[in-house]
């Protein structure tokens, strides 16, 4: 059925990655590539027009809406694009496409007023709040998304639940000083109980377990993942707590943020609201 | 009238400061300096007790009470202490002085169960909130007070004001990721009103402008220093406002924390409440 789902360009297509071994694996991750870059495309094109200040997000799906926007400037389609990255990452890829960037704060992006940013999710609630933060960036996403007139989230259907938590760990940000006890304090919040919290090895760019250190973010700190059970039962409260500890410096739960979700699934393209 | 506040002990005493030209510098310094052993003494002497668990502050006050735990300590009027240090500058310190130390989260530390805390102040209204973090340490001594069953402030009594704010710039750690916009964002909450944000320069010691550079602290992070002529109005909203804020990491207010300030004057010691 999945082969069914791939055609031949598609398996061809820029997005396919390295190690598949089997033919039905290959074609698995072409689709959901061809979803990714379904949902990036349709965001830019229906969001992001010529003059405007734009931020950019990070991820797999994100890289399709920064390659949309290097693609319509350099046909001429779009016009007069600032761009403000979420990664380093992501700002190497734009500057590998002409995109012209900058950053909060500059009379370039007339001051930090953005009028959209688009980006991916790790989990979208019937609410549209999300959990982000799988690939480390969650702080500078976060600051970028915040001030911008319309947040575009793009996902393909794995990432829609009915509650935060179980189907994807929600990442903390906290300064290693004394990171054992900010992590107990994390998991003793009311609003975050049955929460397990586990610091993040390795890269901080993923969180797999694969290195033996600490991850370190962009900014020096450390992350903590909370993985759950039962879904977390009142997202901008687990929100609020987490943010006033001391010791937490940002966390992956972006609430009432959201403007809209362009969802890619089997059967096609849908959007909330 | 100054030279008559202090004795020839105490001008010659251990806390004279070098580089006083004056000999009523002298004596002012001497006074101001015997002052804060006064009350940093008394704070051991009354609050600390064999087998705690004890917090030991920064700053030039908060010097004399560590002095003193490791004086008790040798005379074997203390034992079975275990301290915390709140930085760098406190831990070598007390390592000298044959304090045995260790950090919260730890079987030592009964999972960060401090009996006592001592820490000076910048400032300290009529309610007993605090400005503190004019040596940059703010977030290690707030996560370490915030654990204390009591939390014991020595000051002299010019830290004594109003209303927080006029006598002493507030310190906000930031990330340096867009710190402009993160400063602007500081000065336009409601709770900080008049609030004028300046980033920390040079040494994150103190709030001098002693360098070119940003002033790093311990946790790689910025300081900005919001400076009021009149007073914040409502301090505990304030720190939520602040604490709540995407790229703060901690501020220096800290409400609702302090057991009892313990305060020297030129008329003797007092204490609050």
């Amino acid at each position: 059925m999945l082969l069914t789902l791939a055609s031949p360009s598609v398996v061809l297509g820029g997005g396919v990655r390295l190690g598949v071994s089997s033919r039905a694996g290959l074609a698995l991750m072409a689709t959901q590539d061809e979803l990714k870059k379904q949902v990036g495309y349709k965001a830019v094109d229906d969001y992001v027009k010529s003059g405007m200040v734009v931020g950019l997000g990070t991820g797999s799906t994100a890289a399709f809406a920064v390659e949309r926007v290097g693609q319509l400037l350099k046909e001429g389609k779009l016009t007069d694009i600032v761009a403000i990255p979420t990664s380093v990452r992501t700002k190497e890829q734009a500057e590998e496409l002409g995109i012209p960037l900058t950053t909060l704060g500059t009379p370039e992006s007339r001051f930090s007023k953005i009028d959209v940013a688009i980006d991916g999710a790790d989990a979208v609630d019937p609410q549209l709040n999300l959990i982000k933060g799988g690939g480390g960036a969650l702080f500078r996403e976060k600051i970028v998304e915040e001030c911008a007139d319309k947040f575009i989230v793009i996902v393909d259907d794995s990432k829609m639940c009915d509650g935060l938590g179980p189907s994807f760990a929600l990442p903390v940000e906290i300064a290693p000083f004394c990171w054992e006890h900010t992590m107990r304090a994390i998991a003793e919040l009311p609003s975050l109980k049955g929460g397990k919290p586990q610091l993040r090895l390795g890269s901080s760019a993923n969180n797999a377990v694969d290195g033996k250190d600490p991850a370190v973010t962009d900014n020096g700190l450390y992350i903590v993942d909370v993985f759950f059970d039962t879904p977390i039962a009142d997202a901008p409260k687990a929100a609020a707590e987490l943010k006033g500890l001391c010791g937490v410096f940002e966390h992956g739960l972006f609430c009432g943020m959201t403007t809209s979700v362009i969802i890619a699934g089997k059967d096609g393209i849908s959007q909330k609201p």
